[in-house]
């Protein structure tokens, strides 16, 4: 491939709106370009990496003896309706009518295809001679996001592997489940990416039944739970909190008679904090919810985060909604921000986080309008019904295994596998018949990757201050060639040549024949982060020599012309199965 | 690959709905799927051969020279809305509201990409030195089809080959024009699918600035003219008339005085014939049109047809529509049915086709209501403004180029190439600066494929009563082995060593390894269409031989195990390089 033939509009500037470095690097290098508010063309170069990365997890599903095919990307919205997923996806539902004579046909466009391809199972598979089988395909979904952003990992349409399982017993699911955990495994490291799979929230088989597959990144928008000692990992809905995790409390504390104090426009932590010069650890929350139609108070520690995951979890519901201003000033007496747990028992009733029962001296609500009391006590002053277990994990945390503090680290999710059991079989009505003539209901697994995100994820984690850097299974091209002069016919000979043989033995490489200098040229090159860069400049040509650097390497070595094409080949092909460089993230195998 | 692991719902009954052989055969055989009306989803053997046939194109684009990009399938509809395209695609463009916090962003999905990718040129080429340049992607489309049907080949969602080409000058698009012609050839080739080049509509170029790639079928929906004697070639909206073409005119025939006759509900030529006792040849049709806003009357014999596309261009329109009955009324004095040219003249312009000169003692409406004129002669009776070739083409007219008789058949549009010109590049400021400092505008081609056609076009030409017969480059395996026993130690260890030799060796092959009879086994390996197809029986084993046998052949052979992969091997790669058989359709160089 010859630059002048192909389309790479670099740039040197940080482009508007652009704010992290994958989005800002995939820009600048001409890797992408935005179409719109969350949608984006991959330019050539770009869709190369995109194809390299598509390749390696077809590759490694196939392996698994996963069948490809290919669902439509528009469905009758009534499938939808079936699972009740039109209300659970909300906006994020893309909805067009299509008109057909005088008819309106309502249709979406599929955000993923759990509903599609159980129908399809259930007209197509009626016997347990035909499972277990795993169906995938590689295909656009459409996700309307309410704020695009960060470039290609947040948009309204995207390249998305989504493989689903179908099995007769919760046994065959799980084999199936390990053999797609490892296939991810592969993939990630085959791409360079470094990843944590962690446990994320389980559904309806429990146990071990969902994990996420996170690459760290300072700009990601997830939130990880991670233990160096023992590796235990989690999302945040889902990490648990080990014992002594709130030693705040000072034990053979005094304890004060409560007084209530005049709080004025006072409602968010953070203004009692300033107002009564006290630290948010001496606070109690007082959250007021719906649970399943009823309210509810949950108590959390000023500094800490509720997680309604926990919350429902513990008191078994389905539905969890913050209390409307309304409710909360009928069940408190008090507008939002004065509520507080002193008498509340008798009204509603009331769950506390652990952490909330070692606060000595603590202030609340007074659950009147500009009041706070101080100095209240649990166990003295009220005693909630529950405790448990209710908040988000910080950084200092317990480990729920191993005790050591744990860390929390933002993360960019790129895959998902997840045991979903019959909750669509049962409602598509995908049975079989099993061995004993009974029938069964089908139980199924899904298991996704966003391919873009694989891309942007390696530029978030691999690259440096003047651009991106290729781990070459995803590189662009392997190998781009600088020759100095392009009017020089036996460096123009001498490249075209190199060009020609390293392609017929399989190594993609580029020839940035602009007419350009050379620092242009090496600009572009570190920008856009192939991993090897070759110079056939004139010096070099008078002792038979060009030279070659490695993308993350400084120093550039000169080699023979003599036998160069074959010590590239050499190189590259030795490089493409040892770029575990790119992901030496501490990978302890997190689930055994 | 084996049958058990995969998913191959073949059926013996023709499904409902489905028509043209296509349509049964790819349900039948398990290649798709309807999800609804207009939608399919491709089962693992229908994915296998559109990627197949993907592959063939990517290669042929990638060898002229092309550059893979993938645009958003989303796009803002304001691009449309300047290039006027919200109102000429209409119902068939799909539209969508996104809900992004208070604002409603209105989107399209793209049912064609030139919007988008000028828009992108117009951003990211600014010189002469970065043209031409062809960039093409392979993408999902979306079209609303009013009528979706005959399966693949008229849905809303499609898989299509697009490819634009952009340059400084007509030669240069020329020169592209040209090589993206023989590729195109080259693809249709290597598919074995059967096609003819016809010359179509031209748009603003020109002369021979747009072709059509269409494979004959009796269930096509297109049309096409064609002369076996010179190779003539164009479809129904472009053909021209050779001379002589309406040779009905009595010579020396005398020429009646006109009588009114009382024709009551008497409105279709059908109907007129009937109560006449005429053939159509003897009737003239007055129709009327608003062309660019003016009413004017367009002569057609009663047997013939209109063309719009040829009526516009001779009246230099841009606009034609049929007259409303209101307008009809108005300008004739008599309902829809009874127009008639005599006397028009001093209201509107008449325009008659050549063949409508030639009638002697026509049949024409009397423009009142429920009457007609019998003895109505041109000349004599009234003279037209302009006469030309207004009509479509019927088998037996004059080849426009050697006047041998031509015949008009049906057919599947598989792909289009047309020289743009400057139409989108002027409405989207796509603008360049040339070497001499100027700036101009971008000229551009365009070029699509339809790629699930190319795949159902295969199906309809190659098939025969108990199933589908594919050429080995398209064929989801290309050969299937069939273990007459499975529970057969000896057999079961055969099949699988020849299964692996032969996907060592890039041939693939799926093992029906399903407990089946023999019976059930070849039925859906014929219905299927694997070119080759493998038995391994127990009679053969005793022999030391395998039966093979070609699905386009009677015949089977005993060919020794010892060597049978190396046979094979070399028979498949033999096969895909001579599958012209499959499209051997006369095909003169239609363009030279």
């Amino acid at each position: 491939m010859y630059w002048s033939n192909t389309l790479v509009p670099t740039m040197k500037e940080i482009p508007e709106g652009a704010e992290i470095p994958s989005h800002i690097l995939m820009l600048r290098a001409g890797l992408v370009a935005q179409v719109m508010a969350g949608a984006y063309t991959y330019l050539p170069l770009g869709l190369r990496s995109l194809h390299k990365a598509t390749e390696i997890v077809r590759a490694e599903m196939n392996f698994v003896g996963a069948n490809e095919l290919l669902m439509s990307a528009i469905c009758p919205i009534s499938l939808y309706e079936q699972t009740n997923r039109v209300e659970a996806f909300g906006n994020v539902l893309i909805k067009a009518d299509l008109l057909r004579g005088n008819k309106k046909v309502r249709v979406v466009f599929c955000p993923t295809h759990e509903e599609e391809v159980t129908d399809l199972v259930s007209r197509f598979i009626s016997s347990y001679r035909q499972l277990p089988i795993i169906l995938y395909q590689i295909q656009t979904k459409f996700r309307n996001e309410e704020r695009p952003r960060f470039g290609v990992l947040r948009t309204s349409e995207f390249l998305m592997k989504d493989a689903y399982s179908f099995h007769t017993s919760i046994e065959s699911l799980g084999e199936t489940y390990q053999k797609m955990y490892e296939a991810y495994c592969k993939i990630f490291n085959r791409c360079g990416l470094p990843f944590i799979a962690v446990e994320a929230e389980s559904g309806p088989i429990g146990g071990d039944a969902s994990h996420e597959f996170m690459t760290l990144s300072a700009n990601g928008e997830d939130k990880v739970v991670y233990c160096e000692q023992c590796g235990y990992a989690a999302n945040m809905e889902k990490a648990e909190i080990g014992s002594h995790s709130c030693d705040l409390a000072q034990k053979n504390v005094q304890l004060k008679e409560i007084v209530e104090l005049d709080t004025p426009e006072v409602h968010t932590v953070e203004q009692v904090c300033k107002f009564l010069k006290v630290k948010p650890t001496k606070l109690i929350k007082t959250l007021i919810y719906v649970a399943d139609g009823k309210p509810v108070a949950v108590l959390i520690r000023g500094d800490h985060e509720a997680n309604e995951y926990k919350i429902k979890r513990q008191l078994e519901v389905e539905k969890l909604e913050l209390a409307s201003p309304e409710l909360i000033e009928r069940v408190t007496g008090a507008p939002v921000g004065f509520a507080g747990p002193i008498r509340m028992i008798e009204k509603i009733p009331i769950h506390a986080d652990t952490c909330v029962m070692e606060i000595d001296n603590a202030i609340v609500g007074a659950n009147k309008p500009d009041k706070h009391l101080v100095n209240v006590n649990t166990m003295r002053d009220f005693m909630p019904e529950r405790i448990g277990d209710f908040r988000n994990v910080v950084s200092g945390d317990a480990c729920p295994r191993c005790s050591a503090a744990v860390t929390v680290r933002n993360a960019i999710e790129v895959g998902h596998v997840f045991k979903l059991g019959t909750k669509y079989a049962d409602r598509l009505n995908a049975k079989f018949l099993d061995a004993d003539e009974s029938q069964k209901t089908i139980i199924m697994g899904c298991y996704g990757i966003g391919i873009n995100r694989i891309i942007a994820g390696v530029v978030e984690s691999s690259h440096d201050d003047v651009g991106i850097i290729w781990p070459v299974n995803l590189a662009p091209f392997e190998v781009v060639i600088c020759p100095m002069k392009i009017t020089d016919e036996a460096t123009m000979q001498l490249t075209e040549k190199l060009h020609d043989e390293l392609w017929k033995c399989g190594v993609d490489c580029i020839v940035d024949d602009r007419d350009q200098r050379a620092g242009v040229k090496f600009k572009d090159a570190d920008l856009i982060g192939f991993p090897l860069r070759i110079v056939i400049g004139e010096k070099g040509l008078v002792e038979d020599k060009i030279e070659i650097k490695w993308r993350w390497e400084k120093e550039t070595t000169m080699i023979p012309i003599e036998n160069a094409a074959e010590q590239i080949i050499t190189l590259i092909k030795t490089e493409r199965n040892t770029n575990e460089k790119f992901s030496n993230f501490n990978q302890k195998n997190l689930q055994n």
